[in-house]
């Protein structure tokens, strides 16, 4: 270890020399912790990084990418509603035989706290109040477990889906105990793989990093694309291949109808040779504030919804789309290989200009109310430029796709539209499989309810009308299915074909408890109904 | 005039005897009110439809139509964004040109009130909150005369866009008031022809006619279809043939993008050889809320959502789009041929079950707090059965279709929604024009502006996203151009092209009444700035 001269030098080289400053005002307890610290930063590749993404963000706001983009060839942009059935079902097959042959792992990105949602705990552990109050996590695992049954039901082999969950120092003591708790929703607990990510120090405009306390350094995560540095230095792609995965599906924590190590994705990657890929939903409107895949000099990329022009986003194919309409929504597919090659690269950093408490030169800490600094991050789809064999796979926004960003006083990405999601999907589920909803007089409800009848005036019953602004349109229909029993709809016609449903329907995960060739203790921990009876409707009303 | 004895009479054979219940406690005043109210009433017609509609309804709820469903075939329906800019030039040019020759009419429904936005007069009249604060009615206005101007541009030829008015009892005082009060704003007086829809009895579930008040039948307005016997009735199909009127486009009151007579839908109904005619946007997703219009037995129609069944919604065709996708929002074309050929004939009621204010056995009033009765509605749509000569338009929802449907407490279709609506494409039209927008140091403001800077793992500064949750993602870009300034984003280049606006940007009307060939004292009127400057940038700060 470095002793204080060699590091003064060190941090006179690189302009730092103020992160010693209160090197005479310290215990010698607190020197070793601030020497420990420093030494623990690589200063020529921190200041580099801050240096070189400070050039490229000022060079970025004077010289627009936006002609430079192009489309997505055909080839590579295949898309769930223009392949037949046929297809996606060999596609899924595909899948589900790697993952009983246990190459396939889920890889989740929950470096995130529920702050925006009003809860300081990790966005996984939120509850969006569906009739099981199952936590995103818990839904998650929960379709893992399922996966395996479908590959095992096919095939005939057992095997397991590792989950590889990233957390940050925040969220990860948190995330360890609510697994433990819960114990692992019914997985194994050696196939939950919990790791954190790297943090990375925090600048001044003027470059110089900020000190948090008078012999601490401030830090923060260093994005999601931190993920490649954290693989590599957690030993985590030694554990893969200790394991024998191939193919790694990444997605973020916030997406409540998240196909968990989507077969069906993985299977058509594979089709396609791909080392990296990604899940796009159709970007709606010109204006919508998403980010899109393209292609710019090249190489594959996410292109910001800020960057791009308005020429160019409201340009159209002949066929009517959106010609840059390949909406991002942080899913994506690595090989192992792929990540083996890229997780030693210099990935290029992002400028977020934060709020970053500081020490101040009587040593007390600060709380700026104004940004004052800047956190470097990485951004996780910054390897698609890294690989030719890309490809990326459309699909259903409202099968697939519904974040939790915002508390329930936002007016999208909030708990109340991720729970309607999930009925919404749920409820034709239901109806795909032949089963029908029936209201309190027996009459069917249709699957686009109205929930007021209004003339075609406008015209309304006013207290009809206050129901309805005071629950936000909520759902006639409250459908919600265990992960437990249907993946994505399939296996549900012994359940509801020909049967007339009364809402609240809850199909719960002890139906497939009994003669489950892979029953274990564990499979029905956590259900929502406790009992042990052989009910296979639980069909209440509240 | 019938006598009390015959009417009686009548009303014995059609079960309305309880009309007269009150004969001998009535003053003789209300006696020949009574008589002319019940003389007024056609009881076979109007018996006969409760009964017909009655049972229809019934049978609707024992049989799905949902079999019968055949989607649009591709050559009536088109889209603008299948289209080229060629075609939609010419569509355009077309358009502008039955204009000029005086042949086109806007005929506008506006029977609703604003109940569920909270205010208690005509929804025209709403001020969704625009820098302007122009009315729905103002802005629908001015696009009239904008587009008369375009026409003379084109042609050299002057003529005039007579805008017909369907009102209700309840918004035709009202209505005509505001026009007056308002001057037209800028039209002719004589082009605005304001008309009243008829109404219909209001009948208990037993086929019995309420009584209002002990002399005064219950009658509600017969919804949007009523339009055909108003147009008949009300002289409104001679005025338009008087005038040489060949071409009308009719529209609900409530949607803020609504492009009024629109030239380039003219002129595609005219290039297909059409006498009816339907604007249609995408729909989006299955489950959305929105009829469709496909065929049914061969007969153009408009299917409601209730009635489609899941696995017709979420059908798709080879190209991925929904193969219903053809939304309706009540945006129509009718040749003045096809409508004298319809105007006689009868149209299907609908049943809306409403809380009908009733008169009890004492005589006094009763308002129901439960539904207690029948309003028989027509709706405007159901005459498409009526031609094969039926074409659709597909239009983009981000452009055309903003409806004011509900107050701001609520998630949708809201003032709010309808403001940011405007300001969206008053954004893409200035930037389409070559303008650009700088933020207060300079920087340009991109197109798709977030509000709020969130790093990949949903982290935020809280204070910043409060500000969003209050403000529901409030457009960072506040752009309004006057409907006398472009119609549909043409002729912005002189006012922007290279320039670099600050927001809020507001380009209002009296910049083009200089030297303006059509210009009259009326032009002017109701323009936000009322001063005479020849300033062609409002371009001011809150």
């Amino acid at each position: 270890m470095c002793d204080k001269t060699s590091v003064e030098q060190l941090l006179e080289i690189y302009g730092q020399k103020h992160l010693t400053a209160f090197w005479d005002q310290i215990t010698e307890e607190q020197r070793k912790l601030l020497l420990n610290d420093l030494n623990s930063i690589k200063f020529d590749k921190v200041c580099r990084a801050f240096k070189e993404t400070e050039e490229t963000d000022k060079d970025g706001q004077n010289k627009s990418i936006d002609d430079l983009l192009e489309p997505l060839s055909s080839q590579v942009h295949q898309s769930i509603t223009r392949s037949s059935k046929e297809t996606l079902n060999a596609f899924r097959e595909t899948g589900l035989r790697e993952i009983s042959e246990g190459r396939v792992a889920a890889l989740l990105l929950a470096g995130g706290q529920g702050t925006r949602l009003g809860v300081n705990y990790p966005k996984g552990m939120y509850d969006v109040g569906l009739p099981s109050h199952k936590t995103l996590y818990q839904l998650q695992g929960e379709r893992i477990l399922r996966l395996e049954r479908l590959a095992y039901d096919l095939t005939g082999k057992k095997a397991s889906i590792p989950w590889y969950i990233m957390t940050s120092e925040a969220t990860k003591e948190p995330t360890i105990e609510f697994f433990e708790k819960h114990d692992y929703f019914g997985l194994p607990a050696d196939n939950v793989v919990v790791f954190e990510q790297s943090t990375f120090p925090c600048f001044q405009f003027d470059g110089k990093i900020i000190l948090e306390t008078p012999y601490k350094v401030a830090r923060a995560p260093d994005g999601n694309g931190g993920l490649y540095n954290a693989l590599k230095e957690k030993g985590i792609l030694d554990d893969m291949k200790r394991r024998g995965i191939q193919h790694i599906q990444v997605y973020c924590v916030d997406n409540i109808l998240v196909k968990v190590a989507d077969p069906t994705f993985i299977g058509y990657c594979i089709s396609k040779g791909a080392e990296a890929a990604a899940k796009v939903v159709q970007k709606a409107f010109p204006t919508e504030a998403v980010g899109i895949i393209c292609k710019v000099q090249g190489k594959y990329k996410v292109v910001e919804y800020s960057e791009v022009s308005a020429q160019t986003a409201q340009k159209r194919s002949a066929d009517g789309r959106l010609t840059f309409d390949a909406g991002n929504i942080c899913n994506h597919y690595f090989t192992l290989n792929f990540l083996n090659n890229i997780c030693g690269k210099d990935l290029i950093h992002h400028i977020a200009k934060k709020k970053i408490p500081y020490v101040n030169s009587n040593g007390q800490l600060v709380k700026p109310d104004k940004v004052n600094g800047i956190k470097l991050e990485k951004f996780v789809f910054d390897v698609f430029g890294f690989t030719d064999k890309f490809v990326v796979w459309e699909v259903l926004r409202e099968d697939e796709f519904s974040p939790l960003k915002n508390g329930d006083g936002s007016d999208k990405d909030n708990p109340t539209t991720a729970r309607l999601s999930i009925y919404n999907l749920h409820q034709r589920f239901v109806l795909n499989s032949g089963g029908k909803f029936v209201d309190e007089n027996g009459k069917t409800v249709p699957l686009i309810a109205s929930p007021v009848k209004v003339d075609l005036n406008g015209n309304t019953d006013l207290d009809i009308n206050d129901k309805i602004n005071n629950n936000h349109n909520e759902s006639q229909v409250i459908c919600e299915i265990s992960p437990l029993v249907s993946y994505d709809g399939e296996g549900l016609e012994e359940y509801v074909s020909g049967k007339r449903l009364q809402t609240p329907f809850i199909l719960s995960g002890d139906c497939v408890s009994e003669g489950h060739p892979l029953k274990t203790a564990k499979l029905t921990t956590n259900l929502i109904n406790g009992t042990n009876r052989a009910a296979t409707l639980i069909n209440g009303h509240h």
